[in-house]
């Protein structure tokens, strides 16, 4: 069952209940505003990725600042987003079966719907379904870019997948999606830059050989909080996906600029609110939030403000913190802010987002699409 | 919001909607069978520990078998088990915070409810609680046997902090915790009899002093699936509280038994039912499972009997496959059943259980506790 929220607005954020998910709205509107503000003068556009908030209010302020949609992983966070309002939504994922492919045709008769395919049989699954749905649905072609996960091999494969999507009845070719997901993370702009460099290179050789065969990319798609800067400035990406960009997570913070420093485009927006529950041992306080309130896929998380304190390991409900004899002991009791290892997979463990501006509770917004893994 | 139910009774399990989390009923019901048997002779009773299955359905299935009860981790856990039904339950953790104590103070109500303890001003706060309530509270003493995380020292200064519980007057001292979690995962029975010797003696020896001042055990509970045969046979332990061994993960059939093989003792019964999304470079197939769907905190799933076929890593929506030519491809639309790394917050990541028998799904049990980190 849904949790009950952990706060009520107005309430100070030492009183939200633990683990929290808390949002600090400045940082987090500062980061909608950074973003708006950076593509504004490329001409590309922002369609951000739904993945990290899962959330149809994000969504719109999103939009509010110029984003042109939400691009997802999954069908269930198509649905949450559509039914929520958001008029426009790209599946950037394959969509295998009959059932989801129906979901999926049934969204679009609400919202602008759109979905990748990186296999021929798949293009076949899409247009029956659209066929029996009686709709047409926008098809992009997922090329490989480095990721070596999904797509087809940039080049003349994806103009061969392309000509056979906009030769299906019900199906329109949409473009290319070109999401290097393993580069955002590259500590160096050097690395970021070469293998951004090489998607570049694969797209813009893919696009030129899809027009020679008459076949014109609405959307070239792809980029993340990580290199978005290098894809906007492409000429051949149309449309940016980064989502992280909102909260930013302490494995983010830890790629650099070209000072060497820390990258500082985006601040710490999310955190997961934790209480120190026990100081029995000399050295060590632990917290009530472990791996089932914090991922740790992408690392530990940080303490926030107190980097005197270390947090060194995460069984499932307990957060193990270590500190010097210099440090006062945390106290049973005393609530510490988490800067999460990874974003994405911290929210969907909460049901509630807790906004807190000032100090203070001043909204929840349900994690709509928590869970949404079909 | 809640996820829609993946499946309907009746249905095959190839039309179940992925990823979901289907429980093979068959061995579910031997393991908890197998575990009835093995602590039928020692007089040991089990408190199963439903931090794994987070399920008023699965503990009533437990009790049914003898289970005195459940123990849990946070109180949202037992909220939900006492509303389910389930007579008693301990919190086998500290818990922090007036509102939080109170909310377990109001289940006591409707329950037998007890808490554990490892600070003074823990135990005056919890007396207050309970004071303010109008009730008695049971409470343990958490000893350190080995984890180093929460827990007095054995000893005197557990005694000293049972004497203060005893002292209180709506406090009911209840015995002692003493769980060694990370001697649940050793590999060798050898390294398992160490690290519980070093726990046995601890809990004896402060038993003892107990006992000197006065003051009985009700309970020494602790034991978790990896060593529990080890404290049912010591003579201290009264209580065995495994959780895992209803569902047995990838980690614990790592667990090696005195011949060096795998310990056979019980079933895989949890999978995390997967399809083939994506087969478009050689050697790889991508499922639609990635950590999002099964944890990987404990280890990579691995792929039930298709042994010659890797899960090889796992970002939050894909898991990527790969296996070698003589192995033919995983075609899109085929699915796969993974074996978690670890079943527990595998289990939180899912609103339902699908449980199938003989092909068919047989029924459908709320995750109720899911996301009960509070």
């Amino acid at each position: 069952m849904l949790q009950s929220p952990p706060a009520i607005p107005g309430m100070s954020e030492h009183e939200i209940d633990t683990p929290a998910l808390v949002v600090d709205l400045d940082a987090f509107e500062y980061n909608l505003d950074t973003m708006a503000a950076l593509l504004a003068p490329t001409g590309v556009k922002l369609r951000a990725h739904a993945k990290t908030h899962k959330s149809p209010v994000i969504a719109k302020l999103q939009m509010v600042r110029g984003a042109v949609g939400n691009c997802v992983q999954k069908v269930a966070e198509a649905e949450i987003l559509a039914w929520g309002g958001i008029p426009d939504i790209l599946v950037s994922n394959e969509v295998v079966g009959p059932a989801k492919l129906s979901r999926l045709c049934a969204l679009s008769r609400i919202a602008k719907i759109a979905v990748c395919a990186d296999d021929a049989a798949q293009v076949a699954a899409i247009e029956a379904a659209a066929a029996d749905a009686g709709i047409r649905m926008t098809v992009l072609v997922e090329i490989d870019v480095g990721a070596s996960r999904c797509g087809v091999q940039p080049g003349p494969d994806a103009v061969a997948l392309a000509q056979r999507i906009a030769a299906s009845k019900h199906l329109i070719f949409g473009g290319l999606q070109a999401y290097h997901g393993s580069a955002q993370h590259k500590r160096t702009p050097d690395e970021r830059r070469a293998l951004i460099g090489g998607a570049v290179d694969a797209s813009r050789r893919t696009v030129e050989q899809l027009r020679q065969q008459g076949l014109d990319c609405a959307i070239v798609g792809g980029a993340g909080t990580g290199t978005f800067q290098i894809e906007a400035a492409s000429g051949v990406y149309t449309e940016m996906q980064a989502g992280s960009y909102v909260f930013m997570d302490a494995d983010y913070a830890r790629n650099l600029d070209e000072s060497g420093a820390p990258v500082s485009t985006f601040r710490h927006a999310l955190f997961v609110l934790s209480t120190v529950m026990s100081q029995a041992q000399t050295g060590i306080a632990v917290l009530d939030a472990g791996h089932k309130a914090v991922a740790v896929d992408s690392g530990l998380p940080t303490v926030w403000k107190r980097w005197d304190i270390r947090y060194t390991s995460a069984p499932a409900e307990h957060g193990k913190l270590q500190y010097g004899s210099e440090t006062a002991a945390p106290k049973p009791g005393e609530k510490l802010r988490l800067i999460p290892g990874h974003c994405d997979p911290t929210v969907d463990r909460f049901d509630w987002y807790v906004g807190v501006r000032n100090g203070r509770v001043e909204c929840l917004w349900p994690v709509a699409a928590r869970g949404g893994l079909s």
